[in-house]
């Protein structure tokens, strides 16, 4: 029944962390070096230029059998016929969605520590914050390894853990049951951003 | 073909000129006192609160027979059954919006002085700004009411006149060949909406 797709190296896009570098260039990078889903996600921009943006991402990651998920805007998921978006709890609610984007979208939702609602059909769980990170600022108390071991004992769906994941941590965050890990900072930052998802791939257990 | 609506006073919100009162008093006076259609404006909400406000504005709103157009946000108006968007140059393009909405659905395009391009479908043209008003700041230069004329004489679509407009020009407006005017302050920032928008329909002169 659940759409299938490989949540194991999760980006989540951040083009002030760029340095001035083009989206789709870093983006295409990261893909190349074993990124497995894109969450575009653009805060400041107009409904036109996320549309643009997204537009430019769509074909090359389908190239590359890569999915793209867009963060809250089902608007610019349905201009563009991206595979999906990411909910979070000021976004709109899952069942419009759904409705919205059909049976085959992908859709994730963001759990935080004191709110882990989540309808069982939402296709993962972004666990969020799982350390404290600089990238978002409002976000709810960190889950720790600790916290995700046991929301791994409550849910089915799969568990995309995202905040302050890196290279050094990244094995320990699946040993504590997460199917993926995101990433913003640890590849958007990076000078070589192919290098850099290679090197997390290699961190990151095949999956079985 | 074209859809049909009654222009002829236009409420666009602006959440911030009402001082504190809640939107849906605000709106549901307006449209007790005359005004004909009513767009939501949120430029600062989030996805859930700006669909929390459309939800609790149609059902009013429906029931004055008053339709509810969204600012920018396709998936808005699709998640709370709207009765279509406004599009500016930043927005959705509007054959995607067009595409994603169906053919029911009213969609208006701004035109600006020096960007008069628009779909022959659109349901209406928004001609922004006709005045300068402090309301919106980046906006195009002026058209003043001679631009306004020179407009009409060149295009088919309704024309909904915004910017700066108030009781003492309205008139003066609908001569140059308006269908229409909008109004953000003149009713938001009054003291009793139902009155303000009664007056405004005095002095617009009722439709052939």
């Amino acid at each position: 029944m659940r759409r299938r797709f490989d949540p194991s190296l999760y980006l989540v896009t951040d083009r002030g962390q760029m340095g001035g570098r083009d989206l789709v260039n870093v983006v295409e990078a990261a893909a190349r070096g074993g990124v497995t889903v894109v969450q575009l996600r653009e805060k400041d921009a107009s409904t036109r230029e996320f549309i643009e943006l997204a537009r430019r991402l769509k074909p090359m990651l389908a190239d590359l059998g890569v999915p793209l998920i867009i963060n809250d805007r089902v608007d610019v998921a349905l201009a563009t016929g991206a595979d999906g978006v990411h909910l979070g709890r000021n976004d709109m609610d899952y069942a419009t969605a759904r409705r919205l984007l059909g049976p085959e979208a992908l859709i994730g939702i963001s759990v935080e520590t004191g709110n882990q609602q989540a309808p069982a059909s939402a296709d993962y769980l972004g666990v969020s914050p799982i350390f404290d990170t600089p990238t978002k600022r409002d976000t709810a108390p960190a889950w720790g390894l600790e916290g995700l071991r046991r929301l791994r004992a409550q849910v089915t769906q799969p568990l995309v853990a995202i905040g302050g994941i890196h290279l050094e941590n990244a094995r320990l965050v699946m040993e504590a049951g997460a199917d993926g890990i995101a990433v913003v900072s640890a590849i958007c930052t990076a000078e070589d951003p192919e290098e850099a998802a290679r090197e997390l791939r290699r961190v990151i257990p095949p999956r079985s």
